[in-house]
Parts: structure tokens; C-alpha cells; sequence
């Protein structure tokens, strides 16, 4: 199979890494409208040419959409009108905006809504890593609108790539990551802001900043390009989690400010619970 | 020298293993109001006997005081009115409040009041960590009113773990903390508590949750019984921490209620600032 990967950052750098690594692909192909980038990937070997985006099409079988999800959404129509039976897959963080986009198209069937939830806090095409996805969740939304041999062929990719499969409506999934992944960013970026806003003032409290604080923060250092479409493609989940979020610190600003002793340990019991999650 | 251990946790076990894999103490003893951490303390090697805290100071040179803050309280005071001439230390997160309690103590010089800068959300002498405090800061606050032999060889203790030493008053210390570790926790707490809500509705949903989830909550699986006190006890500082970061994240809300992309963007580049603090 020949593959064609339309951005080549984080996660479609990692993708081509994968495809190369698991021998899944022919050939790859890239395109990237950010020249430097294309360089770069060209560089690293992460694809073996670099092809404007109106030449993609014409030399690959699969396509796989990994932009911003901004610049997903025009692109998904645009790779739909022209294709003639290529399959089509694309990477993003949010599903709703781009399958309701495409779902009177004539040419849906080609179309595979798929997100694999790994990612780290870097981008670009020298942030890409080998071995990305292994062991971790890649879900496909709406799939019963999917052709059955694109399905099947991107079903297989992702196993491959030893990932495990889960099924679910775009609306159910842009719902569940906004609460186990937009909402820490937004924590992530607000707590830098926060920190930074007294770094002004004395800069060496930073010395002290220990795992607990990196751990926490780590998540601020994502790029916005990425991230501010797909918080606004997410809004109204979003502002849900963040209306609960706050909700949830104003009970410790209330222990505070009177001394609740009893309630902050129940607080943080109850927040302990999150073992059961992460192990 | 013989070296005895008040409290056998995290903090207390880290250190033992410290000591003992420096050569530093001719004898560890230690003392443990929870029975089943003070057997496994023993059975872990981390003190050589374990003894009832009022056979204690008898026995050592030097004691180091490594409880919950709320209980290192009244137990400094007591600890200074029976020392003949020992080194006494602490390791608590919060500062100000142990110092006044010993300010106009006539055996004040003993104690060195310290927080190394090291921690894990875990708990108990199971949790203590060979090499823990290696590489990381530790600061000695209100370093005058300790007696130069007592200030000495703790500082060439900690230097011997393989910290660097920074020197504060312990108002300070506690307003620093705040910042970098305390509020830290109160988001991660307050963010598993957001999630966990909603699980209660779709246990499903976790199987999503990838590396970021996991690196923005895993302080809240934090002791309640270590974090009420410090949070408590710091209070006033903590307060404004938790103002200023729930104003950053109202900030968040307002640009998603009025998509607001530029100002989205503008507040994301400003965090990613904390790259020159975390590299």
C-alpha cells in the first residue's frame, strides 16, 4: 500500500514511524504546509517525498488526515470530492465537527473517524517517537457510515500497531475526552499562568519545583496551534468540565477559609478513588 | 553517630535508606505511632530497632522529625525540652508555623528547621525510595537562630544525600511552596474529583485516558492525612494561589463562551512559558 500523510508533526510523524516500522507501507508520501517541517521530515526519513497537496492523491491508496483539527475539517470535504476509492482516515482530538461535516457527502463510505489516544506535549516532526501507539486505546466513531473494506483495512492498521479498538458516536467521544484529556490541558495551561504570573516577582522559587509540580504542568507546554481548535470545537463539553472543575476547587477554597478539617479529608479521599483508575 | 527517626513514611524511610546507603549513622532507630508501619519499617531493614518515642532521644546523637506538620507541632516543643544537646531536625512542607511555636524556646539553637524537596504521591515506609533526595534542593529556613555545630552538620548531611542547599525565612518558604507544590495538589485533587463524577455514569470512558490524564492527576492519590495538615497550615498563602488560579481558569471559560481564538491563543503562549522553568 502506498500512503499519503497530510501533516507531519507529532502525530503523523509518529504515524509514518509505525507505518515504516510494522513494513505496512509501500511507500510514503507526505505533504506538510509548513515548509520547514516538510524538511525536517524529509530529513529524519519519516516519508520518502515530500509532494504538494493537490499531487497527494494521485500517487497513494490510503490517505491519513493528521492536521489541526481547524484545518481537518475544509480538508475532509476537499479529499472526499476527489477521490476515486482511496481509503480515508483521519488522526483528530475532536470527531463531531468533522463527521457531521462530511455526512451527506456522496463519498462518505471512504471515510474512517479515528482517534488514537496517545500524544505527548511536543509537536513538530522532530517531536515524533517510535512506537507511539503500542498498548493504547484508538477509537472510530460512527462507523456503521464507513465502507466496509476502508473500515476493515483501517481496523487492521491500528491492531497492528498493537492498539485496542472501541467503537463510539462522535458526540460520546468528543464527551469523554473532554474530561480525560482537553480539561487537563486546560488545568495544565491555567496553573502555568498562575506560577508564571509570580515568577515576575522572584524567579528563583523555581529551584524549587520538584516531580509533583513538572508532573502537573508538564501538559503546558502544548502547542496552541493544535490545541485552541480543537477547545473550540469542543466548547460545549468543555465549558461542562470546566464549570465542574471550578465547582470542585471552590469546595477547597471553602475548606480553607473555614478550616474544615473534616470535609478537605473527605475531599481528598474522595479524590483518592482515582487509584482505581490509573492503578 | 546514632540517628533516631520520628515518623517512618515516605519522608522518614527515604531518609533512613539515605543514611544507611551514605554510611552517615552508626545506628538507626526509629519510632512509629502506627504499629503495622512501624514493623514494616523494621522488616524492610530501613531502622535497626524500633523504639516508644519517649525511649527515643536516650538513645541518639541526633533526631530527625518526619511526621504529618500537624503533629511535628507539639512534638518539636517537647522534643526541645528534653534534648541534651542533640542535633534536631524536621522535614515538613510548612515552615512558618514550627518556628514561631520554637522562637522563644531557651533550647531553640538545637533545632534546624529544613524541607528537602522531595516527594511521591505514595505513602508509608513501603513507599520510601533508595536515593530519593539526590540532585534536588533543599532549603534550610531561619538558619540564625540555629547553633553553628547543629546548622553544620546538617547542612553537610544534606550535602551528603547530593542536595543543593537554599537558605530562606520560613515566610518565605511557605509563600514558594504554595505555588510550586501545594496548589499542585489542590488542582490534581480537585481534577479526580471532577472525573471521578463522572464515572459513576461510564466506568468505559477511563480506558481512554492516555499519558497527560495520568501525569495531571496522579498527586491525587496523595495522603490525606499528610496533605490536610500542610494545606491547613498554609492557608493564607494557599488561598491566593487558589484565587489566581481559578481567575486563570475563568479566564479559559470566558474565551470558550465567546470564542474567543485570539485571546484562547494568547493564554496558551503565555503558558507554554513554562518551558524556561521546566526545560
Amino acid at each position: 500500500m502506498k500512503i499519503g500523510i497530510i501533516g507531519l508533526g507529532l502525530m503523523g510523524g509518529s504515524m509514518a514511524l509505525a507505518l515504516r516500522n510494522k513494513g505496512l507501507a509501500t511507500q510514503l508520501v507526505g505533504t506538510d504546509n509548513n515548509a520547514l517541517h516538510a524538511a525536517q521530515a524529509l530529513e529524519r526519513g519519516l516519508v520518502d517525498q515530500v509532494v504538494p497537496l493537490e499531487d497527494l492523491m494521485a500517487l497513494v491508496d490510503v490517505v491519513v488526515l493528521a492536521t489541526p483539527v481547524d484545518v481537518a475539517l475544509p480538508l475532509a470535504q476537499t479529499l472526499l470530492d476527489q477521490t476515486q476509492g482511496h481509503i480515508l482516515l483521519d488522526m483528530g482530538s475532536t470527531k463531531a465537527n468533522l463527521v457531521s461535516a462530511i455526512q451527506n457527502h456522496p463519498k462518505r463510505g471512504r471515510w474512517v473517524a479515528t482517534h488514537p489516544m496517545w500524544g505527548t506535549e511536543n509537536s513538530g516532526p522532530l517531536a515524533a517517537v517510535q512506537g507511539a501507539f503500542q498498548g493504547k486505546a484508538c477509537v472510530i466513531c460512527d462507523r456503521e457510515n464507513t465502507a466496509p473494506d476502508a473500515l476493515t483495512w483501517v481496523e487492521n492498521l491500528y491492531q497492528n500497531l498493537g492498539m485496542h479498538l472501541m467503537y463510539m458516536k462522535a458526540d460520546e467521544h468528543d464527551m469523554h475526552v473532554a474530561y480525560i484529556s482537553h480539561i487537563s490541558h486546560i488545568t495544565s495551561f491555567a496553573l502555568a499562568n498562575t506560577v508564571l504570573g509570580k515568577e515576575r516577582e522572584e524567579e528563583a522559587i523555581f529551584e524549587l519545583a520538584s516531580g509533583g509540580f513538572e508532573s502537573t504542568v508538564r501538559l503546558a507546554k502544548s502547542d496552541p496551534n493544535m490545541w485552541v481548535p480543537i477547545f473550540l470545537q469542543n466548547k460545549e463539553n468543555l465549558l461542562d468540565v470546566l464549570n465542574e472543575h471550578i465547582s470542585q476547587l471552590r469546595k477547597f477554597k471553602a475548606c480553607l477559609e473555614k478550616e474544615n478539617k473534616e470535609y478537605l479529608q473527605e475531599l481528598i479521599q474522595h479524590a483518592n478513588g482515582i487509584r482505581r483508575i490509573l492503578g
